[in-house]
């Protein structure tokens, strides 16, 4: 992969990153289809990278509603990439990211990236993206409750889907009051945007929404920051990935770790003082 | 932390670390504190580290429903503990397994660890325990979709709570089902136990199903497994977060660092070659 995203890479750096994320049935994937029907109007070539929680243990991906988006499949300007978070290493995925410039060089814009729950990995991918749209859906009390915890404060968009629900409303003023005491206010307000993505309505007024960020992130110097802070997390990720690399591709230095793997569990060791030995060792090698 | 850690960690790996996972709004606390009063009964101290989401910005945690646990908090013999992720790095967070040994040398047996969510982070630190509780409700196709993604392998028993509710049995049978066509038979199927933990109901069963899986944990060479790879996994975060520090506290590798953020961001240089680099001289300091 590396030796592609080489080849490709000055040709990226165009395309928009939109990241949605939001809870498990929260109607993500039909809104992002929608969303991008509504892209396609203006004629734009439009990359949807779906990213699925792995499983831990067998590394899989499940398509779930994905087959929802099956009207886009047939529309040769609608690239759909479904991938796993294969988060082993925690922090950005350099997987997701590297489909994103591929799509980038290809010239699709935007490039939506979807991406499940309200966990760290989640988080990580989709503060890669330009603007975030989070997606709530109306009456889940406990789950604005993690919402506000995990990814309130990264939102750009608000989009309260399945809008025809009771409820609607009062998820709107409960986001709304949120962002009234929010405890680091900057110049942009998140709009909150009601939608019932599977009627299509309000996805207009989502992508206006959208739009008025991207505007705002050009008028501000606040897109230079995004572009940066998605260049450091993703040298992060690499650099973190080497080092383990290279732990591993030395035998002894791997043996030297399951040594040490082996006195912790035992505790014959304490784990900082083991780290700490390893470390030197591999500072030295 | 380390000096502590180093002066008590021969006095560690007495007790039992019970994770106990689900989705916002499936109960966990109510579950958890539940618990708690059962293993209570037989005269155990009890350890509890909750583990909220944090927010990548502020860091902040919230309390939530951690206010459900109010009977126990006047309990001498139980400890409380209510933590952020912290996720900034990924993989198992070091504070709280560190918590876990502070109150595994303290005396408390068994320390129910109880973390939000379906994110790695949160299945990082579950994974660590020696038993794995997930907590499902009856009713949510979709959740019990990202739940099979996620977490329905790590599951060593599975807590269908709320199980007055309608559909409790089918989504028992779900599980049921699920565990049936998994690809990775062991000689573990995870108990299934209904419980409405508001009542206290079910509560006994659970204990019994999480007390046989410590059994089968003893019997076979699964606990020794189980703490091999809590150990690795606890090795591998303590060595990221010095190989990072390593990078940071040296003001010209920082300085590197940044100016290679720089240049991914306009495109001058592709990421895996700046890492690349960034590491051959890492490496040769």
């Amino acid at each position: 992969m590396s030796r592609l995203i080489a080849e490709i890479f000055a040709d990226t750096g165009r395309a928009r990153l939109i990241g949605v994320t939001g809870s498990p049935g929260a109607g993500k994937s039909t809104f992002v289809s929608r969303l991008a029907l509504e892209y396609r109007k203006t004629g734009s070539r439009v990359g949807i990278i779906a990213v699925d929680p792995s499983s831990p243990y067998s590394g899989g991906a499940i398509l779930g509603d994905r087959i929802r988006m099956s009207e886009l499949y047939t529309d040769p300007d609608v690239f759909i990439r479904s991938m796993a978070t294969r988060g082993a290493l925690g922090g950005l995925s350099p997987a997701t990211i590297d489909a994103a410039d591929i799509l980038d060089a290809a010239g699709y814009d935007p490039i939506v990236i979807e991406t499940v729950g309200v966990g760290q990995d989640e988080v990580d991918i989709v503060r890669a993206a330009d603007s975030i749209g989070v997606i709530v859906v109306p009456g889940l009390g406990d789950e604005i409750q993690a919402i506000k915890a995990g990814i309130l404060e990264i939102a750009d968009v608000f989009v309260v889907n399945k809008a025809d629900r009771e409820g609607a409303d009062r998820t709107v003023a409960e986001l709304s009051m949120n962002l009234d005491f929010s405890q680091t206010p900057g110049p942009w307000r998140p709009p909150i945007v009601k939608t019932v993505a599977t009627r299509g309505e309000g996805i207009a007024a989502a992508r206006e929404a959208l739009d008025l960020h991207r505007d705002h992130l050009e008028a501000t110097g606040a897109g230079r920051q995004r572009r940066l802070s998605r260049a450091r997390a993703r040298l992060r990720a690499l650099l973190q990935a080497r080092f383990f690399r290279a732990i591993e591709a030395d035998s002894s230095s791997e043996e030297r770790l399951e040594e040490a793997v082996q006195k912790v569990a035992e505790r014959r060791i304490d784990p900082y003082a083991a780290a700490a030995e390893l470390f030197s060792r591999f500072e030295r090698a």
